[in-house]
């Protein structure tokens, strides 16, 4: 018996939802459940649009289970909250991100790197605890473990704090782990999209020196005078990325289209660390010399956990750090995908839900 | 005007020499600088050949300039001391590694990794402060600033610890390194030869859990029951590869022939390490996803500092670790150099310096 999304649990919930891989996305009515003992329901005011979002309506991870409703920076208001929740009461603005789940006990879990278990629940697209799928944030309201949801800092702006709550942690993580957030220490920064600038502001708020390494000449403007990068490297121009040799302790590479790694080691001071928080389709090539002579490291990253993500929303709020953002209705979201497919968005969209949703 | 090698200095010398990229060896009568302020000027007793002595004999990293004497793993005793030496005295036992200069102000050397420094001065084959060039251990004796001079350790033999002037800092120095050095963690060996046999008692004597992969499976004896490895993996078996999914801390990846390397990334926990100390021709192919998933790094490394490999020569006496060894006559190099491209020896040789080398 097919049981259908609007019929799984209790409560009526409204969205925008693929069906296929087309990625096209339409309204949907499906449902979410009751308000558990640790649960906090909320209702969605906004949500950023990720480019694996777009990745994920399409399919092109292999994933997909349709329908799809996506969405993982989400912000709102608190409305319910279950018996033995603690840290949130009704009318509390929160943040949910990229899970909404976790085993709680492996070593990961004990550790506050909730993001690397195996049993890791993702907000959208993943299936739940009880077999159903769960649902993302381009919809009307959202309910999860209290231990998922963040508290929202008085004074972060509500549209612009979103896409922290992904892309956000997934450069400032990265930058603590691998010990890239002290003052004077000199990061580049791989790429001006929506990882890219936010990586460029955090690392800023840290104190560090940065460069930034873009292909589009025109990015330089944006860098040094939009963001306040301290240089700018065209990495197409060999030249300016040989003088560059040993001068970086770390590098955020933002990118996911494919792109030559060598000359990025090659910029690293002996035991630089390059982090990769993008994926580009072909493996990369990386000579094991490279490496080997400085004690350099190549590493991924891929968010961080809930402690982590909550000292985030704390460091950006203190230090005014947002995402550069192009308010949209949730009917423009086809649109959206679309110019983000073309990276013609600076630099992330976000959805104003709660203005614009209507249930069917 | 071409001065020789036995002219260029006031101080005869004699060794073995390759000529050309046969790589034959044969003896040669050279020449050392006199004994400066800081210089301690020892006889050398024994010497280790490590693999990279045969590459360089042969040109085959194209930086060779000939006739060039080899060794890097020198064991010897004491015969004169600089006006300023401090740490030394005649009769003094000492040991030589990979290094005799570096900057001595760079970030690197002042944090004590002169094996990072731009400038570093390796034992042979190097342009030396004065542009003379560096010979190495194949030879009757000895000359270098104290700094670069190891204190040797009472209780470690003279002959089976040479070789960890070269195989045993390299292993010691990225466990210590990457956090591979704690008892109870899960470490694997990749390759069980020079570097690998001595990687697998380094990281027992930590107290680590060790697993050795080899494409070798008569190796499972020696790596069990001769080394104490806990575990032995064919990594030519998929199943066992693939059961070994998720379960080690890091990974002292020791083979220089080209293997894949995504099947030891997936037998990483989250936040593993593979560390590389030997260097494959190809470029490795490694896919972004492998690392992003669970923050995984891939690392090079590259021996250790001077203060880090005179504690290595310390622990390993503490712990008896020494490397199982071939003792031969200095007439025999050439043999032990064919022998050992075919990994025909358990696990290194060590040449009789002192007791074997004559002056023409």
């Amino acid at each position: 018996m097919v049981i259908l999304p609007e019929s799984e649990h209790p409560i009526k919930a409204y969205g925008y939802a693929a069906r296929d891989p087309s990625g096209s996305l339409s309204p949907l009515t499906f449902s979410r459940r009751a308000t558990g003992e640790k649960d906090v329901r909320f209702k969605v005011l906004y949500c950023g649009i990720c480019h694996s979002d777009l990745h994920f309506v399409k399919n092109e991870w292999g994933v997909t289970k349709y329908p799809v409703t996506p969405g993982h920076e989400i912000v709102g208001v608190v409305t319910e909250v279950g018996s033995k929740v603690e840290k949130f009461k009704i009318g509390d603005k929160v943040g949910v991100g990229c899970m909404v789940g976790s085993c709680r006990s492996c070593r990961s879990c004990d550790s506050n790197y909730e993001q690397d278990c195996s049993k890791q629940i993702g907000t959208y697209g993943f299936p739940n605890f009880d077999g159903t799928q769960t649902y993302g944030g381009y919809s009307d309201h959202m309910v999860s473990d209290e231990h998922f949801v963040l508290r929202w800092p008085e004074n972060l702006p509500l549209d612009s704090g979103a896409p922290l709550l992904c892309a956000g942690i997934t450069t400032y993580s990265p930058l603590r782990y691998f010990g890239l957030d002290k003052p004077g220490i000199k990061v580049g920064v791989v790429g001006l999209g929506g990882l890219g600038h936010v990586a460029v502001k955090m690392a800023k708020a840290f104190g560090a020196e940065v460069t930034v390494f873009s292909t589009t000449p025109a990015k330089e403007q944006e860098a040094i005078e939009g963001l306040k990068a301290d240089h700018f490297i065209n990495s197409k121009d060999v030249q300016k990325m040989q003088a560059a040799r040993g001068t970086l302790d770390g590098i955020i590479d933002t990118v996911s289209g494919n792109h030559p790694i060598a000359p990025l080691l090659n910029a690293l001071t002996p035991r630089g660390k390059l982090v990769l928080v993008g994926a580009p389709e072909k493996p990369l090539e990386i000579a094991a010399f490279s490496l080997i002579m400085g004690r350099k490291t190549v590493a991924g990253s891929n968010i961080g956990g809930i402690k982590e993500t909550q000292e985030m929303l704390d460091f950006a709020a203190e230090h005014g750090i947002t995402a550069d953002i192009e308010v949209i209705p949730i009917d423009y979201v086809n649109t959206a995908m679309e110019r983000l497919l073309k990276s013609d968005v600076r630099y992330r969209f976000v959805i104003d839900v709660a203005n614009s949703i209507k249930a069917e």
